[in-house]
């Protein structure tokens, strides 16, 4: 028997990681550590591997001191966290798609010319009885109509669409990438002598530092070259604001991003493929990021409205605490940073175990939805409606019942800890998120069960 | 403008809560509280109606010590608790919609006869020229197939079906009451002086007791009229024993109890509408715990295998523990009374705050989960698959992949807080369960966060 393509896929791209990482893994063995670094121990082979794989897989579990690594290990795993990165994966899916889409035209036009052959041999009987049945033909009419091009050009097309949407994609990560990459340059060589100086330090260069935290920040990995992450440059809010929009491209608002480029690139070649693809979307190119207008517009103002909610929390409660010691305007850039970041790409400025339980509840929530998750308030005349599949559908009513009961269980928590954060610092052994979690639960549940809080 | 069918039935739902709690907050406050307990305070005016809402509503939140209740008192929060019981009001709802379909039905036969006397005087035009066309002749008859019976008659099998339906349901909830508090009055009266003694300490009439046990827990509201819920019967494993399939019954295992009755009755009768109800199921009579019997066994199977879980769970980890000072088959009959108890009816005879993180986290699972939660081995050939409506589907994507999905991260957090468990107990500062729910949903979110225990 044949596998189901669903895992055929997951075989594949399970092959692609570990034949990536190991790759990755022996480049980095072969290569020197740097020298002299004080203080800095060297990883052993089996953290250098699981640095290898958590770069290729772009999930950032740090076991080892970055800073041990030299300038050319750093350059390779940029380039793993290049290509394990969503889009730059998603590309090669384009690529295959294009390939076979293209196998698929040749064979076809090919069994269309023996159907051309075969019929000028028999006599046209099947036509001949359509043409007797009047409904037959209205119906025939209707379809071309809902379907404004036949099987073939359908084939030309999505073709056509794919290829185009290749290089839009490609062009995006191309583009993200130098400008990124150019932008910090700069800045660390002409606005911020701190910066500079900080990576004079630790011997660091800029060029490598530059490349690959664009990398790192774009495909939402997260390594930075310094031990301490971004907590060195907590008080350089210039790079802070630098990363934001990439890790933002990167990851949640990728999709309005392509639209806006297709429609774009549509507009400016007047290509039929582009128009459709831009009209079509998901279901001429069976492309994942790309989604409807209307759904990219709410998506950002999700993205927006989620991270205003963390940014609102992080400078109310933790304005005289874990941002205590910086400027009004630090505090601020150092919230938006980790705001951002808090959803996937997890680059922070601050230690996380200090923050209250309430901002680490919402921090929970926030790395638990998936990057697209998108507040839709149209209900059944949203822009998903278009094309009712059925796993649209579903996930239309998995956002609307589940991921929201989760979301109120998850405000109800966050604001039961905030009203007792007093509680929670005083008396931490009685009056914990664990306890606060069962009453919550049990009293969505129906349940009744209460911790009944000893006062020793 | 009329109001939406879905808001109309919730805005009826509040409404009969309300006025079955303000009804019953009334007679409350009429009656006498008990003369002379000692040392138990009268509850005020706003505990006591938040004490009959809780009862109405099933969801026992107790402020008030349950003992200050006169014998009157507590037998109209025996009222109170089973008309908010999901049985009952499932029963008002079959007997409304018997009278809608009875109504429908009239007004239908009508319209027929009217619809005869029409023909009678006009040519039969539409009836001639669908003969003239074959292909719509088969397609009629292909519906009638499907369909065994014309619409008529189906109004009447559907009228016929909801109303046995009700008076199996009826039958069933009559049976286990009467049983259960027979049953309860008999172990007091004849097998345990230990819990007959406890009632006369407490002055509590056997009767009253019985009923209000058998209708809390049938109800899964999990009150009971002493102060210490089932703690004051920690001892008494033929009590626990005799509540635990009360407190199924009346909650996860309705289905599989309704569906076996339905069948019996169908057989015992062999009466058309009782044969449909049993083959057509939800579909026919709308009625929401008429499950497919393929998903009742499995329904079962999953109840079993999660109260057997925790069971395990219980035992394993609070042998020595919260369970300390029982002989084995006690601790036993209480970790399965517990264990039943977690997912709905919530009386308890251990305090709940002293069992380990890791058997709290496995209940606020439990709580979580909707009664009917099955866990589906089948895939596409599934009972489900029998009546494939849109919100079906939409479930088992829901379940198959969100529920599963936080099933996971919720069995990572207890894998953790097992291996740990000697850690979480001496520090419970730095290493809490927060820290582990982060650490694990950052690992699942790719996000990379990381606590960083300090080891002051
Ligand atoms: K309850
Ligand atoms: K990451």
């Amino acid at each position: 028997g044949r596998l189901s393509p669903r895992l055929g896929s997951l075989l594949v791209h399970v092959a692609y990681f570990l034949a990536v990482s190991w790759l990755g893994y022996l480049v980095l063995a072969q290569l020197r550590f740097r020298a002299g670094g004080e203080g800095t121990r060297r990883p052993g082979a089996i953290d250098l591997f699981f640095t290898a794989v958590s770069a290729a897989t772009v999930s950032s579990m740090s076991t080892v001191e970055m800073e041990a690594f030299s300038n050319g290990q750093l350059l390779v795993l940029t380039v793993l966290m290049f290509v394990g990165g969503e889009v730059f994966l998603s590309l090669l899916g384009l690529a295959s798609k294009w390939s076979r889409l293209r196998k698929q035209a040749v064979s076809k036009s090919r069994r269309v010319e023996i159907h051309h052959v075969a019929e000028l041999e028999m006599p046209p009987v099947a036509a001949a009885g359509e043409f007797d049945n009047p409904t037959s033909m209205t119906s025939t009419a209707e379809e071309e109509v809902s379907k404004p091009l036949d099987r073939f050009d359908d084939t030309r097309l999505r073709r056509d669409a794919v290829l185009s949407l290749f290089f839009v994609v490609l062009a995006i990560l191309l583009t993200v990438h130098v400008l990124g990459a150019a932008a910090i340059v700069a800045y660390i060589f002409h606005a911020s002598s701190s910066a500079r100086r900080t990576l004079r330090k630790k011997a660091l260069n800029e060029w490598t530092f530059a490349v690959f935290t664009t990398v790192s920040t774009f495909s939402s990995c997260g390594y930075m070259p310094t031990n301490e992450n971004m907590a060195v440059f907590k008080r350089d809010t210039g790079l802070q604001l630098l990363l934001v929009p990439q890790a933002l491209v990167g990851n949640t608002l990728f999709p309005p991003l392509l639209a806006a480029c297709v429609r774009a690139a549509a507009a400016a070649t007047r290509r039929v493929e582009l128009k459709e693809t831009a009209k079509e979307g998901e279901v001429l190119t069976g492309y994942y990021h790309l989604l409807p207008a209307r759904r990219c517009a709410m998506l950002a103002a999700t993205v927006a409205g989620l991270v205003a909610v963390q940014v609102a929390m992080l400078c109310g409660m933790e304005w005289g605490g874990a941002l205590r010691g910086m400027s009004a305007w630090e505090k601020v850039s150092n919230a938006v940073f980790l705001a951002v970041n808090s959803r996937h790409t997890g680059e922070t400025t601050l230690d996380i175990s200090t923050l209250a339980p309430a901002i680490l509840v919402l921090f929970v929530l926030m790395m638990y939805l998936p990057p697209y998750t998108t507040w839709f308030p149209f209900g059944e005349s949203s822009g998903v409606k278009d094309h009712p599949t059925e796993e649209t559908k579903g996930l239309r009513l998995l956002k609307g019942t589940l991921l929201s009961q989760l979301s109120y269980l998850a405000i109800f928590v966050i604001a039961i800890c905030i009203t007792e954060r007093e509680k929670l610092k005083e008396d931490p052994l009685n009056f914990n998120l664990l306890s606060i979690v069962v009453e919550v639960v049990s009293a969505y549940g129906n349940v009744g069960f209460s911790m009944g809080y000893s006062c020793s």
